[in-house]
């Protein structure tokens, strides 16, 4: 990743690659060339670089430890994606088709549930506060992703009820990442280990809020997924949130929301109403407000290169075009 | 359960119940309903039984985290079975609908999730052994269910395969719960925990064959299950693969078995032909080996009321008719 956002963790990133690339190999070749097929094809790796950051910036220096548990987190995120795709009739995911469309159901929530073991494998090697926090994030998980369902195509949601979904299905487990990388700098320091958890938390935020932007403005040869999937989904976002509140056209944008019948083509008309609305620049100022909240806390550490890294990884988070 | 195979434990096996109620209580109340759905309906908890009896057959004495323990390894279990009858399309689990059947499918992968990251982190309470030992039966369970999905309607399935299908999908779990017993009665003691885990390790395999025993030959107001499910799924069970060596009524057999489109009045004629070859008693005379060797294995350690029970428990998996 030349000249790239993480060149300060560059040969750690490389190692969480090779670890993620050893826990692949099953002894089963089909399940092999799933995990392979979900774990290859991956983007910036943001949860383990979050840990590996928070090691580094809070001191940390030559565990080994640190590079398993990054790597542990990002498999037990690809676990939950596969299901999470199998769940929302997911088509693509990363610009590939999802696993479930290509290895079909049932060896998918196999595969799912062997590498959520394996990453938990991966963690229970090191410590039970690491366990823990991993763990934490996987039940707040369960419980954002029933509390998204209870929400779809019901226009009660609010901002106040998206914000405790995406807390739950998101921020979770980039605060557990953050938490890890901390807690191998700083084992005893539950101040630094708080600290760096408040930050992911929130940029785990400004993260999702972005994501769900990109279902609006965002475009499929960067993303890899066609936009309007959580309009046709009826899942509560926060752009159709701020664009059902507008008084010319949130009524129609409502309708759309509601209806479990809702296809691409109304889809596009949603997005186009919602274009209209101030409902992404809304969203954008709550992305930005935030990512300014997660580093008004990181500022409180010591300046580094891999303090810099965060701050650049939350201004990544919130600018991202995929 | 008065005058019951688990008497001499009762108290505790209560005590594992009042666990698995309060994991049951998730903050989410669909959440919490289906957990209990699931969980509320249960049988005689044989692995958390295995986990208490090893304990106290090692001369174990009050420890509470047993019982934690063997609630966690009960809710593992459970949580792959909210997957496996969504795999399988189970209609009836325990005489209940399947879960997914009750809730929809994508609420159901999430609530397996759930359950399963609840007893993983019950587990991570206790001890980063116990966490390995139920991790890596996790972890052969999902290589049990590929290996079974390669051989589904293939005839080049034979008893060995078939050994090691089982010993992936169900009795490394057995294993785990002897192992986990065993471990907080004597914490370094790698002998006794390893007998442990022989012991319920050939027990699970007498387990499986009684099981798969009972889609032939069970009654449906006791197992809570119709027979005939294995074979219109096409599953590699042994009744099926020793039937399918008979000279007579093996091509029949076969023919059925390798058709994916067995529905389950031809389930029954394989079923009335399994019946008039030797499979049922070959079947019955495996499960007997296979709960001989276990019961060998627990005769090293001193007798006792628990080391009895536990012979019992063998004893009741190959008779059961449920």
């Amino acid at each position: 990743m030349a000249g790239g956002l993480l060149d300060c963790i560059s040969d750690e990133m490389d190692h969480v690659d090779e670890i993620i690339d050893g826990i692949c190999e099953s002894g089963t070749p089909e399940l092999t060339e799933m995990c392979r097929y979900v774990l290859s094809n991956h983007g910036k790796r943001l949860r383990p670089a979050m840990s590996i950051l928070f090691y580094h910036a809070l001191g940390g220096d030559g565990s080994d430890s640190v590079a398993s548990t990054a790597a542990a987190v990002e498999i037990v995120h690809n676990a939950t994606l596969i299901h999470d795709d199998i769940n929302d009739a997911g088509e693509l995911r990363r610009g590939a088709k999802a696993l479930y469309r290509e290895y079909g159901l049932s060896k998918s929530i196999v595969a799912g549930d062997y590498l959520y073991a394996m990453g938990f494998r991966l963690l229970g090697t090191t410590s039970s506060d690491i366990v823990g926090y991993v763990l934490d994030a996987a039940v707040g998980l369960a419980g954002g992703e029933f509390n998204q369902r209870d929400y779809e195509h019901n226009t009660d949601v609010d901002e106040a009820q998206y914000i405790k979904i995406i807390g739950g299905k998101t921020a979770r487990l980039f605060e557990a990442s953050a938490k890890c990388g901390a807690y191998y700098a700083r084992p005893g320091d539950i101040e630094a280990i708080d600290l760096a958890g408040e930050f992911a938390f929130l940029a785990g935020h400004a993260f999702q809020i972005a994501d769900d932007l990109l279902d609006i403005i965002g475009d499929v040869k960067a993303t890899g997924k066609r936009v309007g999937n959580d309009i046709v989904d009826g899942k509560p976002t926060i752009p159709v949130i701020y664009a059902m509140e507008d008084p010319e056209y949130g009524p129609r944008i409502r309708e759309i929301f509601t209806s479990s019948l809702t296809d691409y083509k109304e889809a596009e008309e949603a997005i186009s109403l919602i274009l209209k609305t101030d409902s992404v620049e809304r969203c954008r100022a709550l992305a930005t407000a935030y990512a300014d909240r997660a580093k008004a806390v990181i500022s409180k550490i010591p300046d580094s290169v891999y303090r810099e890294t965060l701050v650049n990884v939350v201004d990544y988070i919130v600018s991202r075009d995929r």
